[in-house]
């Protein structure tokens, strides 16, 4: 019987800095086949996620639309992996998954529902589809392509442009041929959302007048606008769109911490009319099942592989060594999507 | 050569009752065949289309979004004829035509480019272009069956339900099996969707909540609203939507005269992400070069050879009553849709 890694949560931290010792890492055996019920499947876990809303997930709010982690059980969030058994008719040995259940374990018995399958004709590393293939970048792709159904040629604005989706963005319109219009909150993520291939970019928090900078960005208008903020930021996009425009509306986080008298209220929506647009609201986790997942994969793929994508992967190796490479993230250590290395693909692919 | 009669605006109107010294009615020479120039069509007119908004026609207003009519020129607007000469390789002769540049004679000339051929399998009298057939049901069609493609058992809400695509909303969506709520301004208009055949309907001027109305009579929710007035019932709308709901955007009435002070603002867009709503604005004319035309003539010509649209038709006959007809109309004397009768379809078809 093999060993297995696992990462247990000692407590809850409610508020101030978690600690190496608010986490344990144990070994004990691997669980086996035999435990297998129907619908479930065993896993290796090839690559875990590191990520900013694990922090909420440590601090046994009851509120939060994710569960937070239960003091004394394992931790779990976004990984790829190895399917070593099934008992699921949706996937077979030596599948490789991946999906918002991976406990923070070398092994580990869970449900296939929840859990998509990656397609082997993909020919990345798997740990891209922790980054550049995951679900942000799907995000942006949904968005951007299945939705908004972008022209060569026509323009796209982009909020929150050098964000986890916005940057996926950015790089997606500008190889079908767009002109893309990148915002964001601070001068160094303008000049990264420029580096990515950005026609046009500026920091929303220190232009005179949103309308002017939108003007100057597009002067012919907006074709396409992702939006990552809502609020102003969307009031402003409505009137600079052109007819028969898009709006992809992937999050309104400048209202999410709204009060009932500080929320936002928007004028122009008349334009949608006026101008024939059409807003697509849409959560990302309704199109893996759609032809859309395997036509970002394959898309996206292709663009690494010619080098036609920037995305920078931040990697630690070793289970033991996965509560301090949380713990840098949440101190901004981290440069680049970071991962947690489990154990190796080569192993049974 | 046949004689033409025409209707000629001898002043403009700009406030107060128009009356029949106002129009000139007189019988000339028809236009012929060698007149035409590339590009256009000789029209013999069948029926002509009296309507609300010529009013505003007959004022000489110049800052309105249709032009106005010139004293000594004929009257135009929307109407239904036979081709009897074309220069066009869009129509030929003996093709059956609408559009909005009917002139108010027997036969004109006209640009082909702004009518439409009627297909001729559509079996049904042509007066019914005007009618039930006619934009403002095509509308209907586009933004109920074409956008937001509805399923039996959904919900559909629809304001100004009783109005001239309103009704049209509700019987479509009741013939596919939709639950249809409907709201209007006054309680004949609410008994008139009722007899329509609506499911629930209410007079939104006099209940005490436009919010516990809407959760009244649409208590799982709102799968797709049909707005024609936008504001603060579609603001409320918004917060009554089911996930994957769908909004058809078709006007925003109530917000057309509002003053920068008085306009609406829209206090719920955020639903649009928390429940994957999307926003349809859309302008009918778009939509008759596409299949969607002929899906609509084709599926309304169903219903009304089955009985299974109600659609009141208020028909005049001789251009020479065409004044009288269209001041009754500005009087409220008509009852059902008025069109005047110029010439016999059955003459060429």
């Amino acid at each position: 019987m093999s060993t297995n890694t696992v990462v247990t949560l000692n407590r809850t931290i409610p508020s101030g800095a978690p600690t190496l010792q608010d986490f344990k890492v144990a070994s004990g055996s691997a669980p086996s086949k035999g435990e297998l019920k129907t619908g479930e499947i065993l896993v290796r876990t090839l690559y875990l996620s590191c990520d900013p809303y694990m922090r909420g997930r440590l601090s046994g709010r009851t509120d939060s639309y994710v569960a937070s982690f239960e003091a004394g059980k394992p931790i779990d969030g976004l990984g790829v992996g190895v399917v070593e058994a099934s008992a699921s008719s949706d996937f077979k040995e030596g599948d490789m998954v991946t999906g918002p259940t991976f406990k923070w374990a070398t092994r580990f018995i869970t449900s296939a529902a929840g859990l998509t399958k990656i397609p082997s004709s993909s020919g990345v590393p798997p740990a891209y589809f922790l980054g550049v293939l995951g679900m942000p970048s799907f995000t942006a792709y949904v968005g951007t392509i299945t939705l908004c159904k972008p022209k060569a040629g026509e323009t796209i604005l982009v909020s929150a442009a050098s964000g986890a989706v916005g940057q996926i963005v950015v790089q997606l319109a500008k190889a079908r041929g767009l002109r893309v219009v990148g915002a964001a909150g601070s001068d160094e993520k303008v000049q990264h959302i420029k580096d990515l291939g950005a026609d046009a970019a500026f920091n929303y928090k220190t232009v005179k007048s949103l309308d002017s900078a939108i003007k100057e960005a597009a002067p012919k208008g907006i074709d396409i606008y992702f939006d990552n903020v809502g609020g102003e930021f969307l009031d402003v996009a409505l009137k600079n769109m052109k007819p028969n425009g898009r709006i992809a509306e992937c999050g309104m986080i400048s209202q999410y911490n709204a009060t009932a008298e500080s929320a936002y209220h928007i004028q122009n929506l008349a334009y949608v009319v006026m101008k024939k647009l059409t807003i697509y609201g849409f959560i990302v986790s309704d199109y893996y099942s759609t032809p859309a997942y395997s036509e970002f994969i394959n898309e996206v793929s292709g663009m690494l592989k010619e080098n036609k994508i920037k995305y920078k992967m931040d990697e630690i190796s070793g289970l033991e060594n996965g509560p301090q490479a949380l713990l840098d993230l949440f101190e901004g250590k981290n440069f680049g999507k970071r991962i947690v290395k489990v154990s190796e693909p080569s192993h049974r692919l």
